[in-house]
Formats: structure tokens, C-alpha cells, sequence
């Protein structure tokens, strides 16, 4: 039997597009005789469409849709993703389905079991859970028809008391097909792969992955849909961050081959390349602006954003105060040059100048604060986003993770802007990926990378006389908010109980500021955003 | 029998506070000759908690404030809300309870069953439901112990496939207590009352009733805690928005009294004034700020927010342009001496025109637009947000539900703030609250009520330049918004196709707006944040 996988990259509610990327995908694998196509979760409009579901309109929308690609079914089954109505007047109105097309017409509808509703998930939100697990049989094949998070439990997922696999087994199939919409992080292909070789193990049958592509906002897809067969060995792999479409023979299963799987920090920098260019794409943008302050985070993300958009649709804006360090001008000018990147130098001194004389009179404490700080960075914000709405450019944001985590930013000024692209790489990530960039050449300016971190808001300021080394800054983030471990949990690993103490309280009183922060491209298991859900008021663990 | 209903507000994570509230509230109790005192859902951690409950130290800390509870329980029963580990291995690690206190130890624990999944709530992230239902017996009385929306299916809530009352009642109790955490809208007592008289009736069984009253940033609780006799008749009910204890005796049902039940537009006022209050409140802060414009929003906020604070507490700063009209300095200075309230009057011109002759070299097109406009609000954000900091204020956002859906408002300019006051009242509900604060007296100047609404960032601007008129936009936008209606739909009611469309595509065009706002005081059945999630990216309903 040949069976074509069908990694596509589909956009939210645009029903139209998504129907005519998948009947070109028919298709091609009729073309390719191929007897099965397979296509990711919800495909018909697009992962995760989150409240829009509510809407009759979107669900009769992909029931349309559904019906014009089984017009296509005639010779050839198609497994297609798509919400479908739960016919029972209880329980939630929808199922998350697997629709089973052939001869023109839908067969069969498989739904979901499993509904993830954790971190960036909100199924059971959406989603009744499938009440009963049957295989389907296509021109006297017999497959189980699995979705998503329905392989993800093999019997020990602590999250769930059913096991589908185990009842599907029971019914014979003769291989496994899982179709997906599973968001990256650095560890998810590893995670995967570990999976889908132990469920092919255990059931001594073939698995087909069929996992999407392309990213919506803030959630990456990475693609890499794969073979595995019985022995629990792979024999194909499709691609990472890109749409790909392979017809595989169930008979050449035993050609097992060596994937060379990237590294997390070629993972991560692809996926960011790739979570800009989508954003981009899909909201039908094409230039970026942002600040370039001669530091790590900044240049980082400008060369990101060269290589997703090309360096024409980039512009870099220097403006220096007179706080600004020679270096920063001229480490910039140098990482321009390196990027062949347009660039204006705009002082922010008269505009920050004329705002202190207009204010001075209602300052009561007179002294240079973080009041004087704060401003210098919502007049770069005024800047940025007036050249922005100008000339079309969208502002890039360029705060990190663990600035993110402790609130060291100005809300309204360099929290600004329409993405957060390295907003879940803490800063120690940074200088990483920078090195991976200047793996081969010096592209981002050594400078850039050797000196001592500093917002340049007040004379002689560095970023340690407010934080602790980042160093050890970021271990504590990471077991806070990647591992929720409590206070008393991380000192007992060894870091000091008064900085632990002190880390944690920043978290916690800044959850107001990362409310009003841009989507942040999502690359490790536990980002900022929709997956991490904190209260603003609270007094929280002191 | 005696029975106390203890309806308080509680600290999210403040263990100790919360802990020393709910054992001063059994004394009370205990000295009011009652046998049983009980306390809303999740009392011990406060209402939502949120992702806190991922953390095992979290849990260890409610487990720790039951004991301490539990010791005071020798000579009363206690029923409170907490968390308790879920034994087993699989499924959610949590249940949802309240726990029966005796003799100074934990006698039983009952769980949630139906577990909210929609709108604010997402409690299957966090919970396992109930597998048994059962009551409890305190000193010979048989009591059916349910947890908030355990009562909300009488059989007829498509959402649940569990009616957990039927199961209950057939192990004949002889009353029904409900403890909640249930967020106000504008209709939610009306609906209470007509499900706890509904489910007194069918059962034939009295209902106690226990809600928490606070708010948690843009959810407000507003108590309104009642009991219900078996006739379905109401014979007691707690004050709004605010802590109340009362003991109650079971003898006593027979006396039904009539309650006035505070109408819609006066719920909406106190809930927004007790929201500001105790949002201020649980954060420490005192003062706050707001730009005065000379319109209805600013001047409606500033009304709220004199009788949350004090107008000692009040700071309006009036920033004109030289678009700003005479009467937008003179309505604003008329609004500030009926409130008494504290005003400075700092003109942008100079800071405006400092900024424009900056960026006049890169401005590729050179005739005023948009962006001109958009830099106004962001110098006053500037202005408003360096006071804050300066002198400690905290910043009032004044956008509302009609601006915020179709994305009338600059993003870091007027959409700034910490907490959204009246972002959930479209501009036709601000009229109308306003007219109700001038109902025996004109608090808000008349003029500011009858001139047309302008945003004054060009010369002769008005809102319906841009927008449809406020009173058939607000009613498009509830269709959409509220009653999740397709354009089809809403086209068929009456409205304009052009038109609809046009409105609809403004909503969803503007969501990266929305992503961005501060938390908005939530008061209508769908507000925008937590309750509406939506794709920022995507293509939508055209």
C-alpha cells in the first residue's frame, strides 16, 4: 500500500485556501498512486482556531469545506483533520475529528480521545472526548486512526485514565496513523521520536506521523512527519519548518535509514527564523523596524529577522542618549554593514529633553530616577512606532526571557511591538545562539557579545548593579518557571535563599507587565504567553 | 439547626491571611450558637488560583491551612474550599473540594464534579472530576455539600452528560449547600436565583448558598450569598460586594421575604467602583492617575474612580494639543470641581512638535495622517505614565468595549494602563451609566454627555468619521461578540451587509490590539481577555 503524507501549512479560517491546498494535495498523490493521503489535525481550518469554533459559522464553513474534498475521493481515501458536531444533545458540542473519505464521500469520522488541556492547550474547552475507539478499513486495510495527544499516552501518561491505542490494538489494525498538530519546543522531535519507536515496539505495528507545518503567532509547528516501523526503527523523515509531501510504500518499511536530527540551537534558531517569516507571511507584512541598541538581545533578533525577511526589508534605528556609550553606535554601524542593513540615527536627546522641561514642575522628587529611565525608552517606543505606522514597517520586539521574567523593561517603550521574537531564550540562550550564528564568521560583532550587559538608561549602568549574574539568574527561572519548583524546593539545591527569594518575588510582581507584552515565539516547553497562566493580583509565595 | 454562611474575599496565594480570615469567621460562629459555618470554593488559596496550582508548594500550603483550620473545628462543622491531591495516579493530579471539618479533624472530603471549561474557566486544567457523589452527615443532619457549577445541571445543561444533584438526592439529604466562586456579569444574579429557586422546587430541599465576594484584577465576586427554602422561596440573602457573615437558622425557612434586587445599570456601577477598589487595594496602591480629555470615558472613569479611591487619592492631568477644543479644557476643569479632584493642565505641543522635527527626514510621506494622531496619544502616554512612576500613581485605562473591538485607540498611546475600567461597557452602556451617576444631580457636566464624541487628534475629528454611529455599531458588535453570531447571521437580523462585514473585519483585524491591553474589569458575559481567546494570526471569516 503507498500512503502520502501531507505536511501542509494551513492559515486559521481561511477556508478557501486551506480546501485547495489539500485537493492539490489529493491530487498529487493520486498522481503518485498513492491508494491513502493523510493530512494533519484540523487541517480543514487550521490549529488551534481556538474561540472561533463557538461559531456555527466556522463549523457549517468546515463542514463545506469537507464536503468539496471528498468530491475528490473517488479514487483514492483521504484522512483529513476537522471538527465535527456531536450529535448527542450532552456534553460538548464538537468532537476534534479524523474524517475518513473515500469513493466521494465521507466514510467514517474518528474522534479525538485524548484532549490536551494544559500548557498552550485548551481542548476540553472546545471538545467532547470520543466515546469509543474503532479502526477503519480502506480497500482491506486496516488502520487506526489516531489523533494527536491520542498516541501520547502508551499507558503511563499520569494526565489520562484511557490508553486508545490499547483498544485499538484489540481491533487488528495493521498500522498505526497519527495526525497532528504538535506545536515545537527544543525537546519535542527528541521527545517524538522516543515515543512513536516505543509505541511501535510495544504494538509491533508501523506508525505514519503526519504533523503540521508553519507557525500561528506564537505557536511553531516544525513539520518533521515520520515513518517508523515495527521493529520501532525509522525509515522516513520529512522536514522540519517547511511544507513537504512523500508518498511511502508500506512495503519498503524495512529500509531503515539514519536521520541526522539538528541540534536544540539549530532547532531553535530555525524555528525562529521560521516563527517571523510566518507571522509576516500571514498577516501580510513585509518590513520590520526595530531599535538597535548596540546589545546581545537586539542584534540577535535583527539577524533573525534578516534571514526571514531578507535584508531590504529590514531597518535598524540607532537612538542614542547621552547615555549611550560610544561603542553602541559604532557596534551597531558594524553589525549593519555585516547584515547589509538600512539604518537611520535618531537622537532621542531634544524629544527626551523637551519632555523633562514640560514635566519638571510636577516631579516631586527631582532626582534622577527610573522615572528619567523609563522615559528615554517610551520616547525610542514614540519613535519606533511612528516610523512604523509612517512606512509600514512592523516593530519587532527585542526583550528576552529572563528580562521578560523579572520585569527589567519598560512597559510602553522597549516592550513594545508586534512579535517578541527571543522572549523565550533567556539571556545565557542568547549569547548561545549568537555563537551558533558566528559559528562559521563573525556576523554578530564580538563586542557585542564580550561586553558587560547594559541598558545605557543612566551613566556608567550595567545590567548586574539590578540583577544577579545571569548566570545563575537563569537556573533559578529555569527551575521556577520551566520546572515549577517552589522556593523552598530551589534552595534546597544549593543557590542562596535570600536571592532565590528575591528572584522569585520579581516573577510574580511582574505578571502585570507581561500581561500588556507582545505574542512570543514559543520555543521551550514553558513560555511566556498563553501556556503559562498567572494571577496579576495575589500575594503569591511571599 | 444553625448554619453560617461566611461570605468573604480572599487573597490569591496569601495563605496566611486567608488562613486567619476563615478561623476569626468559625469563632464568630461558634459564638452565634451555630453548628455548621461554611465558606465559598477554594477559600484556603483564593479564587482563581491558576497555574499556582501546578506547584506542588502551592498544594503543600493548602494542605497545611486545612489543619490549622481543622484545629478549630472541635465544636462546629466546617465546610471550606481547597484543593486535596487526587490519590490515584492517573488523571489530573487535583480535585476541586470542600472539605468537612469536626472534632478538630478532617471527617470527609468532597469533590467538584462539573469542572467549568469555557469563557474564565479552565478548571480541567487543573482538576479531575468527582468520580462519587455523596453527602455528608454532620451531627445526624444529612447534607448534600456541592461545589459551585456542580449545581449549575438540573439535567438540562447541554454541556454536562452529569446531573450531579440527581445522584445526591437519592441518598436523601435534608438540605443542599453550595459553595462558590462566581464571577459577576450584569445578569448573573438574576440567573442564580432563578436556578437555586428551580433546583428548591424540583427537589423539594432548602439550598444555602455561599459565594466569595473581592475581585481578582478583571474578575469581581459579588456575593449575593442566599438561602432558598423548599419551596423554591428566598428567605435570606447577603449584601453585594462585600464580606458578610450570617447565621441562619434552618427553623426558620418558613419566613419568605421579598428582596430588591439592585437593577442592571447600578450592579454594573458598584461592581466597576468595588473592581478599581479592589484592585488598588490587593496591589497597595493608593493613587491613580488618568488623562482627561474632556469626553465621557475619561470623565466616567474619573467618576468611578473618586468613589473607589477618595478624590484625595485622584490625579487628572488634561494635555491638550492644538487640536484639543476650548470646551475639552473647560467640561474636563467643570468635571474636576464637582469631584473634587486634583488637576494639572500640561499641554504636548512642545514635546509633539520636538518629536515630529526629529523623524520630519524619515517620514517618506509627508501629509499628516494617522501616524501624527497616534504620536499625540503616545507623548501623553509618555507624560502620564513618567508621573506614575514618579510619584507613585498608577495609571487608569479610560478605552471602551466599542473602541477596543474595532481597534479605535493607539496601542502604548490611550490604550495604556494598569487596569481597564470601563473596556467591557460599550460606548452606548458608558451614556448610560453616566446618566444613572447624574441621576439626582448632574455630577458628570451635561456638555460632556450631548457633544459628539471625538478622539481630537486632527482638526474637526469626530468617531463617526471613522465609525459607525455607537448605536448601531454596539448592537452589531454584541451579536458578534456575545452571542457569537456569523455575518450571515447577523446580516439576516436586518443589518447591512456592507456594513457587518465592514465591523466584523475591523474586530478581527484588531485582536493584536487586544493582546496588548491591560485586564479589563469584567462585568458582561463576554468580555475581552481571558474569557475571548482568539487567533491573532489568521484569515478568518473574510
Amino acid at each position: 500500500v503507498k500512503i502520502t503524507l501531507a505536511q501542509q501549512n494551513y492559515i486559521i479560517g481561511d477556508f478557501e485556501h486551506n480546501t485547495q491546498k489539500i485537493i492539490t494535495a489529493i491530487h498529487r498523490a493520486i498522481s503518485e498512486d498513492s491508494q491513502l493521503v493523510v493530512f494533519p489535525e484540523l487541517s480543514v481550518c487550521g490549529y488551534p482556531p481556538r474561540d472561533f469554533l463557538e461559531f456555527k459559522d466556522f463549523i457549517t464553513r468546515c463542514e463545506a469545506s469537507i464536503k468539496q474534498i471528498a468530491a475528490h475521493s473517488k479514487n483514492i481515501g483521504v484522512i483529513v483533520g476537522a471538527p465535527s458536531v456531536n450529535p448527542d444533545v450532552l456534553g460538548k458540542d464538537l468532537f476534534n475529528s479524523a474524517y475518513y473519505l473515500y469513493e466521494g464521500e465521507v466514510k467514517q469520522v474518528v474522534h479525538k480521545t485524548l484532549l490536551p488541556t494544559y500548557d498552550v492547550f485548551d481542548e476540553v474547552r472546545y471538545f467532547e472526548s470520543a466515546k469509543e475507539q474503532k479502526i477503519i478499513v480502506h480497500r482491506g486495510t486496516r488502520i487506526a486512526i489516531t489523533i494527536c495527544e491520542d498516541i501520547w499516552n502508551t499507558g503511563d501518561n499520569p494526565l489520562y485514565t484511557t490508553t486508545p491505542l490499547d483498544i485499538l490494538v484489540q481491533q487488528s489494525p495493521e498500522l498505526i496513523i497519527n495526525i497532528s498538530a504538535s506545536p515545537f519546543d527544543f525537546n519535542q522531535n527528541h521527545k517524538r521520536h522516543q515515543l512513536i519507536a516505543g509505541i511501535c515496539n510495544k504494538y509491533h505495528l508501523p506508525l505514519f506521523y503526519c504533523n503540521t507545518t508553519g507557525a500561528q503567532t506564537e505557536l511553531i509547528f516544525d513539520g518533521g512527519s515520520m515513518v517508523c516501523n515495527q521493529q520501532g526503527l525509522f525509515t522516513h523523515q520529512l522536514p522540519f519548518f517547511e511544507e513537504s509531501i512523500s508518498t511511502i510504500d508500506t512495503e519498503a518499511l524495512h529500509e531503515i535509514k539514519q536521520f541526522d536530527n539538528p541540534k536544540k540551537i539549530e532547532l531553535i534558531h530555525d524555528a525562529l527564523v521560521y516563527g517571523i517569516k510566518e507571522y509576516f507571511g500571514k498577516m501580510n507584512f513585509k518590513k520590520a523596524i526595530l531599535g538597535l541598541s548596540g546589545g546581545v538581545d537586539s542584534a540577535l533578533v535583527m539577524t533573525l529577522a534578516t534571514r526571514a525577511l531578507g535584508s531590504e526589508n529590514i531597518l535598524a534605528v540607532l537612538m542614542p542618549s547621552e547615555y549611550s556609550s560610544e561603542h553602541s553606535i559604532k557596534d551597531s554601524l558594524h553589525l549593519c554593514k555585516n547584515l547589509d542593513i538600512t539604518h537611520h540615527i535618531i537622537p532621542i536627546t531634544e524629544t527626551f529633553h523637551s519632555a523633562l522641561q514640560t514635566l519638571q514642575p510636577y516631579f516631586s522628587q527631582t532626582t534622577f530616577n527610573l522615572t528619567e529611565e523609563n522615559m528615554q525608552a517610551r520616547i525610542r517606543a514614540v519613535y519606533l512606532m511612528a516610523l512604523s505606522n509612517k512606512n509600514g514597517y512592523i516593530l519587532l520586539n527585542t526583550s528576552n526571557k529572563s528580562e521578560a521574567a523579572v520585569g527589567y523593561g519598560t512597559l510602553y517603550g522597549d516592550m513594545c511591538g508586534g512579535l517578541s521574537v527571543i522572549g523565550d531564550l533567556y539571556k545565557t540562550q542568547v549569547y548561545e545562539l549568537c555563537t551558533y550564528i558566528n559559528r562559521n564568521k563573525e556576523i554578530i560583532p564580538t563586542n557585542i557579545l564580550t561586553k558587560e550587559p547594559s541598558a545605557e538608561l543612566r551613566p556608567n549602568q550595567k545590567d548586574s548593579d539590578s540583577l544577579p549574574e545571569y548566570d545563575i539568574l537563569d537556573k533559578v527561572l529555569h527551575h521556577y518557571i520551566e520546572e515549577r519548583k517552589g522556593p523552598d524546593e530551589i534552595k534546597s539545591i544549593g543557590y542562596e535563599p535570600v536571592l532565590v527569594d528575591r528572584i522569585l518575588r520579581m516573577v510574580n510582581m511582574n505578571e502585570y507587565k507581561r500581561h500588556q507584552t507582545p505574542p512570543i515565539l514559543r520555543v521551550s516547553s514553558k513560555s511566556f504567553g498563553s501556556g503559562r497562566r498567572m494571577p496579576i493580583v495575589g500575594k503569591y509565595l511571599d
